[in-house]
């Protein structure tokens, strides 16, 4: 198998609903450090897996769409308990829409599934992985 | 699969059994930096696959029956030859069962397997995976 | 020149005023992961620049009132225009004030100043050095 | 699972082939910061699933081939458009068979697999894992 | 004072002239991890050392000269022995020029310095420390 | 100012004396992630401020002496609470013999002077830095 992961960052405020969070319920923030790693059995003619400048584009445009905002008040998000699991599958199947929508390439097409992981900080960190389906 | 990662670190004395080890027979030591990951299917309905709290709380716990030790004098460890992968299972064990005691909280029940990985230098980290039982 | 370091981090949300912030005016967050950085010409008799175990303590401590909160609707920051760099004074100065008020024990009355670093992102980081006076 | 990784790097210069790559089709050069991780259920009688000072020097063997050169002149890769991925695989496979020829130990002989991933900077790796046949 | 350090990165070949670089005096390549400080006495009104997002920028500019190039054919070093010290302290010079431009906007101006630092590996890396003139 | 850095690490036992120390008075042991910083204001006509190579096996054989043993027992310690400010003076101590020696090479002899850094962990960190003797 091989894998390939690109790098970004994402700055959001939010708070989380749930007495197991403790002091998290209240408004704060993080840094989420984005790692998003694709992962395919065959290269293509080219010899990739995936276009590692697509790959870089994309995660940054999904990441656009939360950076410098405060979740808390994100429409996209109203039904969802912002966790670091949470957002992971949420960067993840917008990811997976996106390669499906053919944005990652010719080469993204042969896909076997995704992995995207926030490090939350230099202690801790959380990732979600999913299968693709061919296209 | 979900997975969430918690880092923390244990300063341990040791020496090795074996001519393999050559220099590392003797009486040596070692920071272990140590990620404890565990890995679920399913989140709970507070959107996590463990308390990242509890889990902070545990692998400290667990750690401390070995920091600032000579892992060769402590008597739970007499019929083991310390290695970092012998040193990963052997932590990854003590999580296994803190985690059938309950101590990680209702969202660990799930959990489908952990991983400690221990980093003995910035060259050099071992792992040891394995399944949990469901509870 | 001794220098010692220990790190921590603290999630905080927060809004920057400028037009120069862009985005980042809107309300958004950030995890710092924050390096406190202790320098002296002298050893004490120990052998130590500063009790690190007192300097991780002290610096906790610090950041334990930032953590998990909007600092923008914090009083003790309400003059305060919270980039990355007036932070790394703000910590700075209160970890001064405890050096001063003999929080970081004996070994610190030698100390000739301190770094306070924040890393916003893998890619961005900001610090404030300052002297301090022998009390 | 057990596993262990050695860390190691090579520096080099090549140009890729196709309009994918953009100005990567140009002679340029890469560091790559290589990391081999060897795989396996067991332990032999010492506690290890690899001996690492010699996994460190195998993969410091195999690396010299290909250091401070520039891969479009190698002739073991003329047939190769040596991309992250493609070289991945390629030094898997030098590791395989020096697994293969027993060139790391009685212990390496129940390897069940090894990934060996290889980061071109701070925002970009890629890897190949692939299994090992028993010897 | 206070520093503000951004990352980027750059990916060339080259080779280097002299005995005392070995093998490295084949045409060989290199990722170099580029981190620019830039250090003040004093933040401006909005309370910052210098525009993180046009230090972000301008690094990026400056690195885009070298990016995807084999430095030997380059007109611009033809007199530059490609180190990786004379690297950092060409790309310095340039931001230097950067900021006498105006380039990093009216924060800029109060600038004493700048470090520019090169990651050539995970164990090797070179800088170059100057002053500023006021401007 | 130039400045080059070599990464190397040491792993060793040792306890600490004084009850500042607490359970660190008990033998325990530590890997200690070690940088070599030599800082110099001008390049020799090869364009380095130090032979990496050279500086790269310096560190490594200062190192040996430490590496793999308890340095409660080695004689050259023997009068040295070994805190991690006082290895890494004795470190850089050892390391400006070298440079008086001639050991790192002629570009090393306008050296201004070197810092020794030692990483105990991921969150802590000691270093000492000295001029050193134009020779």
């Amino acid at each position: 198998m091989f894998r390939v992961t690109v790098r970004d960052h994402v700055m959001v405020a939010h708070s989380l609903r749930g007495e197991v969070f403790g002091p998290a319920q209240r408004l704060h923030g993080a840094t989420y450090v984005v790692d998003a790693t694709f992962a395919g059995e065959r290269l293509d003619d080219d010899g990739i897996v995936v276009d590692i400048g697509r790959a870089t584009t994309v995660l940054h445009e999904v990441l656009a769409d939360l950076n410098y905002r405060n979740l808390d008040d994100e429409a996209a998000l109203a039904a969802t308990n912002t966790t670091t699991e949470m957002l992971a599958r949420w960067i993840a199947d917008r990811l997976a829409d996106r390669v499906g929508a053919g944005d990652l390439g010719a080469a993204a097409r042969d896909l076997a599934g995704l992995t995207v992981t926030l490090h939350e900080s230099h202690v801790a960190w959380a990732s979600y992985e999913r299968p693709l389906s061919p296209t």
